[in-house]
């Protein structure tokens, strides 16, 4: 960030009075520009005991499995944003949805809220933003293959679930290590 | 916004190639200027089964009594910045804490995060934003008196989740009237 998006003059990092971090502040009007963490929804759809995933058709990660989740926008709910992207990555309909999963990044500022739902109908095809989408098995899950650390835990967090016969909210935090 | 934060030129609003929503779109450098929902992360400490709250002392609701919460900070996890609130509002320390309500709020595009736990002891005064801290046994919850909805709600579930015995995460949206 270079220049104050209200006036057009230059900011300068700085700490605002009765603050305790550095900000960008604008030298003329004085307006200070927070930066907050952004929030990845997305959905763990389920058919007859499989997952839906889908193979990525844009970077970063291109080419690799993930579940249906992309950066929440203005103006809606969490859940609304999970079905959105649902919807334009795999052209899915949801129902059901559960949050499941919120796992902070800080190294990145991200938070995801991933739901476990149930797909409508055995209905989906690749949106623009994929390159295939598909049901799998458990056994069929290319581990090796996913897009992100936070979709493979959460796989495994559904499936170790499942396993125990109760559904929990998982809240994590992928820390570096020190 | 009217200038872009990277050149200083003039944004547009417009729907960028591939978009279906209006973005500040800079007229020079082609940046596209991505606004999104915030998280407010805080907490609900108890102590010998009160809840703390704080009066605030900054606006809005200058006066009234919300549980300690705020933004979230770029670099930290939702807990941590639950835990910062707490300190800050209130100088308070935590243990045990425990996702409780997540609370998107999409006309001002605001998702809570609070958690349950533990205060470390009975020692805590206000912050710099507080008037007052106080514990609060349930017959003594000042609800007229509370700043914020989503306070009003978290507070209810969790005397309510602690009369059935058993607490749940509670994910919810207050939407407007149509």
């Amino acid at each position: 960030m270079n220049y104050c998006s209200e006036c057009g003059a230059l900011v300068t990092l700085k700490i605002p009075d009765g603050d305790d971090r550095l900000r960008h502040v604008c030298g003329e009007c004085g307006v200070i520009h927070y930066q907050n963490p952004k929030i990845i929804a997305g959905a763990l759809p389920v058919w007859g005991g499989q997952v839906l995933l889908c193979r990525r058709a844009i970077a970063p990660r291109y080419g690799l499995w993930t579940l249906p989740a992309g950066f929440m926008e203005n103006g809606e709910t969490t859940e609304q944003a999970a079905a959105r992207e649902a919807h334009e990555e795999a052209n899915a309909k949801l129902r059901d949805l559960r949050l499941f999963s919120v796992i902070s990044i800080p190294h990145v500022s991200h938070v995801y809220m991933l739901y476990r739902c149930e797909l409508v109908a055995d209905d989906f095809y690749p949106g623009s933003e994929s390159l295939e989408t598909r049901l799998f098995h458990e056994h069929e899950v290319p581990w090796e293959e996913l897009a992100f650390h936070s979709v493979r835990k959460t796989l495994e967090c559904f499936f170790s679930d499942r396993k125990q016969g109760v559904f929990q909210v998982h809240n994590l935090s992928f820390l570096l290590p020190r």
